[in-house]
């Protein structure tokens, strides 16, 4: 948290050197201090001077962009959010945007791809030899959030029959251009049948034959595997990157490590909104508009408010009852908000549990009985501390605390189990657990806490 | 999510050799299949050899950690959770023990030791040499959760004068000890000075020094640093690993990306545990007892319940409206539902910014009015439908619908004014924005909807 505000702290030179700000650029723009401004920047990482650019014009956008060194130049456009990108590219002559398209890695090509409208794609397209149009157009065809969608097709091959002198020869030849060179994939007529770390070449006698050091156990993904289950399987096993192959196993592409993390924060920040009721989108807060906004959060509210009018009839069944007793009603936020707390801290406790992978479907008798001991014991506690305070405030007798004390008991008990079932049987068929969190749990609990309230009301003081 | 049960379908070689299942494992060692069962073991992975192993005897665990090879024995060790290590260690002789500690990373040594008891710790450190003793002890002084109590203390050290010839030789000596030398850096005194890529020294002439190739503008972090920012700096700038220096600016070791994504994921389920309510632990949900459930969940919502009763003591003051209306009173949950759950969709979304880095405290008066904005256009919406529902379903006339929709705008303007601003307010005096999540917005909402809803009708029907 917060860390990009304490961010000089982290580069070693830039004690000696006065940090690049918004302001500074600017001002070098302005007095055309073009070669200083140029020198300042080859120190910037692409990632903070895309932060820096955020209010720039496009004149000013293009201006610092013409001054970064080719690979700078594609690794800042590989960084920036969509808009940033369609402002800087109208600015752009074609051969400036052909040299961009060259050096950017063929994954990030298809992501910028994904997210730019018609034009500006044919324009970019127009920008890419022949070659690398065919296989952007490869890449655009896996199902979003395949592992295909996000791999990379740059890694380096070796064949079994190679020596180890002659593998590194190799890397030296054409390693520069790839992404990853830390692990090297053995294919024999494309097939994937093993894999060398570089470790592994730097630490063996030159003379051995990548057959007689290679590792057979490669784990691997098929290009339409869930990209979520590809990041999970790189953070398991703690692998660098992982080899995709298609229904052939012929080697297609690898994920790498940095794309994982990438993936698992995406994945998280989704189920985090789902959590909340709220659908989830790519875009960040900020980029999201006001009307993307209402219509990511509406059709939860309408439901639910909906499903708020059973709790609503129950009560109306028992109008007479709350116009004998009125006091009976300022109860109710009390026991139904302790209910939907509880209910929520079982299911997200359980939905976080199934997507860290600790917990299954079959798994669900015994958390049904680990949150009924739990449900029990906090009911006790939480019925009798409220009792205490029901009558030191004067807000009810005894008979009135223990109305309350075997409600909240029985509301305790139902919202643990409830919050723990249900996100185990949406795993079940299928549905995403995150979906059966705070807002519906809070609704389905809001109904059994009133139902329950007005029973056992009912049948102590024969309403 | 469920990766696991499609395990076999990412080893190649799987698919030619029966899978490994805990059955099979118990049913060869009651055959004393020894030899067969250690040529299988060969093949499994540490962390997916553990899963099978969960319901292991004390003597089976010992059984087929023998069979393990030393490297794989460390590293299974490794990946076991506290109760399996301290069976584990339980049933092996001091000779056994000495051998794990020597193949396994520092760091790991040093995670395994802060979980144990004492008398388990004293015995490993018994197993441990006199170095590597001094070592771990200088590793277990670092405050929790700071860089150097994840760091790893194996890296690569080159010296400027250094060839790339020389270095790559001195890869090939060193090398195959350490856990990662994909980036190797640069010190002169123990200061750090510069990096290298193994990338670079590869596809670079064999005569050039380290200091013409080097990168001085290294990204570091200090031992002190928190955890989960060194996550944050590796996960932003794509590392493979983060050097990490004294106070002084030695280098004293570096964290691996593979740890980053750990801690990561750690710090998500922290704060998704803190959101729900749920006192955040470092177990996970099987191995968090019944009674550390019940501490872990009881605070808050201890808190809450006694936080309703202002509530209640607003709806004790409208007694007397309630006995001429108590229809009125079943509109109640569904306010505060309603209110509840558009307050938590705004705290949802702030809180994930923030911890993903996107909004600050700054942004403030920006997300205040996207809020507003947001708030104005489903009030009318979800007021309007609800108005509609009400007439046709008899549950009151047009002037109550009018007071209902009234209430409920005003709900939701205030749910998620408020929602978005605590969050920001808790980052800015340095409280986790995770706790004002969901439990605590819901009980404030539940307070102002109940003072607005009571305030309005008591105007409407002059009650």
């Amino acid at each position: 948290m917060g860390s990009t505000d304490e961010k000089e702290e982290y580069t070693y030179e830039n004690e000696e050197r006065e940090e690049l700000t918004e302001e500074r650029i600017l001002q070098m723009l302005d007095e055309r201090k073009f070669k200083e401004l140029k020198e300042e920047l080859e120190h910037m990482y692409p990632v903070d001077l895309v932060e820096l650019m955020e209010d720039f014009t496009q004149k000013q956008l293009v201006m610092v962009f013409r001054l970064l060194a080719k690979e700078e130049a594609a690794e800042t456009f590989t960084e920036m959010d969509s808009d940033m990108r369609e402002t800087l590219i109208g600015g752009l002559t074609d051969s400036e945007l052909e040299e961009v398209m060259e050096e950017m890695y063929l994954d990030d090509t298809v992501d910028v791809l994904e997210e730019m409208p018609a034009n500006v794609v044919d324009r970019l397209l127009m920008a890419t030899d022949e070659e690398t149009r065919q296989q952007i157009n490869q890449l655009l065809q896996y199902p979003e959030d395949s592992a295909g969608s996000v791999m990379n097709v740059d890694y380096i091959a070796l064949r079994k029959e190679m020596t180890v002198a002659e593998s590194i020869l190799k890397i030296r030849q054409v390693g520069i251009n790839k992404e990853t060179i830390y692990t090297c994939y053995v294919t024999e007529k494309r097939k994937l049948i093993g894999m060398v770390d570089v470790k592994e070449l730097l630490t063996t006698s030159e003379s051995k034959t990548i057959e007689e050091i290679m590792d057979t156990n490669v784990l691997y993904a098929h290009t339409t595997d869930d990209q979520e289950e590809v990041a999970q399987i790189i953070n398991k096993y703690g692998l660098i990157a992982l080899p995709i192959v298609d229904h052939e196993m012929c080697m297609v592409g690898i994920v790498t490590v940095d794309d994982a993390m990438d993936v698992l924060q995406e994945e998280t920040t989704e189920d985090i909104s789902i959590m909340a009721g709220v659908s989830p989108s790519d875009d960040s807060y900020f980029e999201t508009t006001v009307l993307e906004h209402v219509k990511s959060r509406l059709p939860w509210l309408l439901f639910l408010m909906l499903s708020a009018t059973v709790t609503q009839m129950i009560m109306n069944h028992y109008e007479s009852a709350l116009a004998v007793m009125p006091q009976l009603a300022g109860f109710i936020p009390m026991l139904t908000g302790t209910g939907g707390n509880c209910g929520s801290q079982s299911s997200t406790l359980v939905i976080r549990g199934i997507s860290v992978g600790e917990i299954e479907f079959g798994d669900l008798f015994r958390v049904i009985f680990k949150e009924i001991r739990v449900a029990i014991l906090i009911s006790l506690i939480l019925s009798v501390v409220n009792g205490i305070r029901i009558i030191v405030m004067g807000q009810g007798d005894a008979l009135v605390a223990l109305t309350i004390g075997l409600t909240m008991a029985c509301t305790i008990v139902i919202a643990k189990v409830v919050g723990c079932t249900l996100p185990l049987v949406a795993e079940k068929i299928g549905l995403d657990p995150a979906i059966m969190a705070t807002p519906l749990i809070s609704t389905l609990v809001d109904i059994s806490t009133i139902s329950v309230y007005f029973a056992i009301v009912s049948a102590v003081f024969s309403l």
